[in-house]
């Protein structure tokens, strides 16, 4: 009987868990979970992730022909010193955190030669964690980072894509390198942008009353300072000089900003980077991958109407020209009042 | 038959022309809108947010007991000038804008002494923008924050607050320097916060990448970049002072972050401020407000229980407490490792 084991059955390993059991059904397929803490063991039976769970990581991996460590980064490590001996010759061992240099240089160093170790990365979560937040079709239309470790057997690298692929999600495969700069850009510079802006305001003397007025806004850009705050250490001990590139290249970025708030002489300037901005997130929102899709040239040139509804449908790109078309109008409208000295 | 009148027909005064439609049926009211957009205008009319729509803002106002000026800031000036000759005596204006001091001060310069002029914000919205996102609960459980001006009639502040009492809002009445400071930092800052990020993303050369793996955290720490512009814009030069205040504030506050990610003699202090992070935003996310509910002192001393209980029921703080204790098993464990020299 086919075996997988799970260790890690928070919220990442029993989504996996629910999954595989929804898409499994009839062909024998037995899944074993760990957890080092209790609850999220028998959380992930209790929400049938899982068909039965073990107390001890070894015993969860022998027999089993794809184990997915699905731990914060520095638990992942403990895991592959614990499971090392025990893996079955022709395992395929893949995980599913956060950054991936480290993570590779571990399984070089810990996991045995018959064993293929193959790294990935759901791009999918939610700020609730726990296998009781666990979801089969968490990640369905994500991406997954697959990287393929230089030892890695070739069907090894084939069983981890289809693990992606039957949870709904689309395998992109990179090097670790590549990913670790990548996420710092997208995923580990939001946290730390979240997580700053919400202790910023936090730490203030007005917090009661600023508390009191945060709406949606608020609570939308500082979401991410909820994470697993051991999830989110063990991201920023692993890809600590990714993040700090991007810290400084964040805090240009919002002193530039600041300077364009400060310039009286041009603020047409500030209101074209904020149509610019909305255009552009909007195509982002919508689905747009790359730039390409909005040229490369500046949103004056947006309302190239054939292209965009090619690419993107209709609603967004209607929308794109309208703001282009008032955001002309009120330009021309600040020019005429500042011509005329500002008397109508 | 009482008459009101919506100048700016877009999310917001849609919105409430709906709510006001919704709960006032039976005793006449007339709500008249007016949006130099025809396609708003004629959206808030297809959306039965108003009985009808006028071509010219003195149309609107003429006959009307109350004025809701609901567009961007700078087009709320231009509509005071517009109208201030055509308000019925004892007319109440009030308005929506994002910010204040410079709005009372337009009111003070701009409109009769025979009309009373009280500045509202409503602390709800959503990113879309325009009639058709309009929703008659938008306003629900909000903060209405409420700035009389030092000449408005005592009524007229009673008319205001019975508005954002009618839109299922709470009143917190303040003054527009206050108000202004505030909003600074929990409103126009995360809107900066999110349009620096994302600039700085969308202008990387590895966007076509970046834009591929990004996923829900991106898009919930980015989602205000999608601000209107104008709306943006106008916040952005009316409270420019406070704004670029809390931006030097959050340059340190994330460069305070950078330094102790850069820590790598005390990473257990990372930790602990994550954790802390976490508790804190939990507690935030779950409806506290202010800092009493969790102690002044450190995440150590969360774990106090019947506090917890009291203010905030099982689920939250049973969770601080599991991770209080997770937080503590995990710092005991690397001493313990660190003691023995990583042998273990």
């Amino acid at each position: 009987m086919p075996r997988i084991a799970i260790l890690g059955t928070g919220l990442i390993g029993a989504s996996i868990g629910l999954r595989l059991k929804a898409t499994s059904t009839g062909d024998g397929l037995e899944v074993v979970g760990f957890d080092r803490y209790r609850d999220h063991a028998q959380g992930a039976e209790r929400a049938k992730a899982v068909d039965s769970i073990v107390r001890d990581p070894t015993e969860a991996v022998r027999g089993a022909g794809l184990v997915i460590l699905a731990a914060p980064i520095l638990a992942i490590r403990e895991l592959m010193e614990q499971i090392a001996h025990a893996l079955e010759p022709g395992a395929v061992v893949t995980d599913t955190g956060s950054t991936k240099a480290e993570i590779m240089r571990w399984a070089r160093e810990l996991l045995p030669d018959t064993a293929s170790f193959v790294g990935g990365h759901p791009m999918a979560g939610k700020t609730e964690s726990g296998p009781g937040a666990a979801e089969a079709t968490l990640f369905e239309h994500a991406r997954w980072a697959i990287v393929p470790s230089p030892e890695a057997a070739e069907d090894a690298v084939d069983v981890v894509a289809g693990l992606a692929h039957m949870m709904g999600a689309q395998p992109l495969f990179m090097d670790a390198e590549e990913h670790d700069a990548y996420v710092a850009a997208i995923s580990h510079l939001p946290l730390m942008a979240a997580t700053a802006l919400f202790r910023l305001t936090r730490d203030s003397e007005a917090w009661p009353e600023l508390s009191l007025l945060a709406a949606g806004g608020f609570r939308d850009t500082t979401r991410l300072a909820g994470t697993d705050p051991a999830m989110a250490h063990d991201i920023a001990i692993t890809n600590r000089t990714q993040i700090i590139h991007w810290l400084e290249r964040y805090r240009e970025a919002l002193h530039r900003l600041q300077q364009q708030l400060a310039d009286t002489e041009d603020e047409q300037e500030l209101f074209r980077l904020l149509t610019k901005t909305n255009i552009e997130h909007g195509a982002f929102m919508s689905g747009a991958i790359g730039r390409k899709e909005v040229g490369e040239k500046h949103w004056e040139s947006v309302p190239d109407s054939a292209m965009l509804d090619l690419l993107m449908g209709g609603t967004w790109a209607e929308r794109a020209r309208e703001l282009s078309r008032r955001a002309d109008e009120r330009i021309a409208e600040s020019e005429r009042r500042a011509r005329s000295g500002g008397r109508d």
